[in-house]
């Protein structure tokens, strides 16, 4: 059965990905052009994605600070390749309090000036290495076109930046984020990933590296995910940040940085979300079951209120549905809101000591007799969360193509688009090149391929990386 | 032992403060003026605030969302008498992408505007209401003078906006979430409170009437601590949010706000700090135990993992100071940074099988032997905490005063300053009169209290209300 609110993907893939937002209430078009509201059911979701990293972060000895949300432009400027990447993304303070600024101040788009700068005045020695700190806060990006979580002039993130008293120190750092961000993604999203360095066009202004996670979307669009960049000392050297080091001598510190978004929302719905709304893996899901008395009825509600109480018990997020709408509403609610599993309590299941028991991700009903339902929801759990990250990992792999000539990324791009792996010679020309097909971009370069003997796909001569190409969201 | 880097609260208490706050790594000027750094040990602090009020404000059927941070000046102008308030404290963005912008966007300095957009675009009828919404995000007002965390010109808060079906409902709302803060600060933060309504001319501008949460510092200086607003329909009429009521006509919608801030932090340092540094109630520090081992030797070691792990079990946020430096350093640093209770273990103690339990509050020492190590050390967190508490209520009660004369209340002010109880006549000359001693302003209007037969403590003329008044922070 349709949902008459949500156009079919096979239709028009960016239409039901708007639908599905709207439909599951997760994210609302507001009065300032470019900015989005995140609604309750959309918000819910990046709590549990911040709470979970969060997590992950201080287990690994990251602690949260807060920097101003303004930069002075003289700031900003000292960085100057950040400038030119981010400056006509940026928006500007120019008044406050009545009065016009002596100086602009940049709404941050990323803080690594704020943190250099502060780290230059709180670090002094090796004993004061390393930091290790990390901000959950809004930024800007005056970006043309907006799409909800995917890309909006405002969004929601966290950005780590750590300062390190060795090179290897840091660049184990941005390696061990880049992992963190892949198992978030894997373990949690049910959403496969492939990893691997951003090409020189495609990496951090201001970065000596950036590592990636890309995801491949339903339609074979691929997104970028999260990225971790290695800064060596540019940023250093620019603000000035020296420590002492072990031998007794000035030396310019190690940097890291490395972030993930409210876009992650934007590839759990394109990831996972099917024709009737939104889908969610248990894991990440901020209502896992919901349970839904048939008849305003005391015996069903007490049923209800001991299931839903054991379940709570076994650490399930579950909630009872009292609200004074009809069953079929809930049912479709609850399917359009992505709750990974529905109870259903009716008599006439009772009768036979059952209930019903619906799976979001396949949709499939049984009818589960009352001893057996919190065993059967709990691992339910588990079985959706793996049935869902196959399901991506197949979409990945069915999606995922090997190329060695130009025409043959053409046809792959425009008759069934996904990751293409090909061959490159280094050179940013073919780079460009391959932009004119659809806008595709290098996602990221594979490490440790044997490219000997191999050829550019695009200009035929020695390659030098094996690239994963994919067009861009 | 005085704290070389502290300033006696007796010779110079704004400065204390300062000192307090530097020592305690809690916060540090930044480079944008009138913006400060929250380092770790700050924003641990705020983090724990949230989570204690963020799950307060769920269980009572709250959820959070995210609204814009900037607001187009038209649709801020609709409600005239909140931009009258904040105008003058506006930061505006003039400029986005590299062009100037058409219409100038407000940095939101609160989101009345945003909130009432939204519900005006989804409250139709009596069944979508009440909407019980709240958003923790970041502020600016453009303040002239600045002192981290009691006024800065970025600050981070939650701010709760909901749309209810009729006025009772709505004021029993404000009232409720009143009564949620003072419980928070009573029970968590441990500083005794007192309640009431703000006067005309000191409640939020666009409100019906303020309710406020005003609490005293030990210098007998009080401080705003967050406040609760009925707006009954004055913005619905604005914003035009209707809905459709249980008699099927249209009706104006009944809202209420209510918010707290970082500043909470500021009056946890000025009712408890000490001359040696912070001090925290263990309801709200973040790490309230710390272990050191009095020399890096394996034996001491392992006793502190096994008393770490078993606090830890008791759901004791303890840690172990493993760094490099001398445990003297590390005794000095626990107590500057107001972790509630040190177990410090050496090998003499240990002979005796016994460790040294040292209390911040009381700067007590003890010896306990291992057995009640434990046992001790969670019955301490609730003995520092009502004590904690005890000691500001004292400092309240002794500096609260009745005045029926102006010169009372000059006397108070200038030798000995607090809260000052005295009736007022209603009218708002005689409240700028209080101002002239030491900038005194009304803090909240009694409730219930008879005013029959008494006289404005200014004018002499017949008393309307009885008033707290107190010294602003």
């Amino acid at each position: 059965m349709k949902n008459d609110k949500i156009t079919l993907r096979s239709d028009d893939f960016a239409k039901w990905y708007t639908d599905v937002v709207k439909a599951a209430r997760l994210a609302d078009y507001s009065s300032v052009k470019g900015f989005v509201i995140l609604e309750p059911n959309g918000y819910a979701i990046w709590e549990r994605m911040q709470s979970v990293l969060d997590t992950m972060f201080k287990k690994l000895g990251h602690q949260n600070v807060y920097m101003p949300v303004l930069i002075p432009e003289n700031l900003l400027k000292k960085e100057a390749e950040l400038v030119e990447g981010f400056a006509p993304e940026v928006a500007w303070v120019c008044e406050g309090g009545s009065k016009k600024l002596e100086e602009r101040l940049a709404f941050r788009p990323t803080s690594e000036t704020l943190f250099s700068d502060y780290y230059r005045s709180i670090v002094k020695t090796y004993r004061d290495l390393p930091k290790l700190y990390n901000q959950w806060c809004n930024v800007i990006r005056w970006e043309k076109e907006t799409r909800p979580f995917l890309r909006t002039r405002e969004f929601l993130w966290q950005e780590g930046h750590t300062v390190h008293a060795t090179s290897s120190e840091a660049e184990t750092e941005t390696r061990k984020m880049l992992e963190v961000y892949k198992e978030f993604f894997e373990k949690y999203l049910a959403i496969p990933v492939i990893t691997g360095r951003k090409t020189e066009k495609e990496k951090f202004s201001g970065a000596e590296y950036t590592l990636t996670v890309e995801s491949l979307m339903q339609n074979g669009v691929s997104l970028q995910s999260a990225t971790s960049h290695y800064f060596g000392q540019k940023f250093a050297k620019n603000y000035d940040i020296k420590f002492v080091n072990k031998n007794n001598e000035f030396e310019y510190c190690y940097q890291t940085s490395w972030g993930s978004t409210t876009r992650m929302i934007g590839a759990l719905i394109m990831s996972h979300s099917d024709d009737r709304g939104l889908v969610l893996p248990p894991n990440i899901a901020p209502k896992q079951v919901v349970i839904i008395p048939i008849k305003d009825d005391p015996e069903l509600i007490s049923i209800a209120e001991k299931i839903n109480e054991s379940l709570i018990d076994k650490n399930i997020s579950s909630y009872i549905d009292y609200s004074d709408k009809s069953a079929g509403f809930k049912f479709a609610e609850a399917e359009v809101n992505g709750i990974p599993v529905r109870i259903e309590i009716g008599k006439r299941d009772l009768e036979n000591d059952s209930v019903t028991i619906v799976r979001r991700d396949t949709l499939e009903k049984e009818v589960v007799k009352l001893n057996d339902v919190i065993n059967k929801t709990v691992d339910l759990m588990e079985t959706i969360q793996n049935n869902l990250y196959n399901k991506a990992l197949n979409n990945l792999k069915s999606k995922t193509y090997e190329a060695t000539t130009f025409d043959e990324v053409k046809d792959i791009m425009e008759n069934h688009p996904g990751f293409v792996n090909a061959y490159w010679c280094g050179n940013e020309e073919c780079e460009l090149k391959m932009k004119e097909v659809r806008g595709t971009k290098s996602r990221c370069i594979l490490e440790n391929e044997d490219v000997h003997n191999k050829q550019c796909v695009v200009c035929g001569k020695e390659a030098k990386h094996k690239v994963v190409w994919g067009i861009q969201y």
